[in-house]
């Protein structure tokens, strides 16, 4: 069964480069623009409430997978599902990103782990495992 | 820009009808089993050392969608990005699970909010907005 997705925007950032892009959100200073395409604009209403979003983007940059990896190409090995290495058998990406500013169709946040012109797939408001 | 996937595994448990299904796992008492088809299983190496794992998967049964939305039907009208609604320009679902042991290429795992049958495309740890 293929599952087909189109993209609902793209980042814009300054990570060019996958070995400088660093390694966990939480951890990451470098801020980002959201671009939401024009025909889903009207999808982000009430989206400026929101203190973080979870975003759900394609690592378009991403070649093959291997099951076991190297935790950060260096470290213990580990089943791909244990880990949010690029390389999976979807690459499918999720980062939690700060939301600082809405204009329009441009999302500003922070927090930023993607490259510049990542596929984004989906926004939904940040949920952990505790609260709705 | 079409991004196709392939699932890597299915959700099996008691959710028949979307009606029935928990609006927010973390609100769910059901239980489930996660499939991880064979030739994956490799891939699950060492995730049993985790309390909770982030599942994406694809809201197969979900059908068109509008920008703006009632949340859970009822509420306050909102944009689709800021509701977990299924009803998604990409109907791509997001929940954290109880992960309660693995089997195999079985995942036991609780807090289920997930129709029976719902096909899985990823499974990370979990990972909220303070820790890696």
């Amino acid at each position: 069964m293929q599952i087909c997705y189109e993209p609902i925007g793209v980042m814009h950032c300054e990570l060019k480069e996958p070995a400088k892009t660093p390694s966990f959100y939480s951890r990451s200073e470098i801020k980002g623009e959201i671009e939401v395409y024009g025909q889903f604009q009207e999808g982000l209403t009430g989206i400026e409430a929101c203190e973080y979003i979870t975003v759900i983007f394609h690592f378009d940059r991403s070649e093959g997978f291997e099951l076991i990896q190297r935790r950060r190409g260096v470290g213990e090995l580990s089943g791909v599902f244990n880990l949010r290495t690029p390389r999976r058998p979807n690459p499918i990406g999720l980062s939690i990103l700060k939301l600082e500013r809405v204009e329009g169709n441009r999302l500003f946040v922070g927090n930023v782990d993607m490259l510049d012109a990542t596929p984004i797939l989906d926004l939904k408001p940040y949920a952990g495992i505790e609260r709705d």
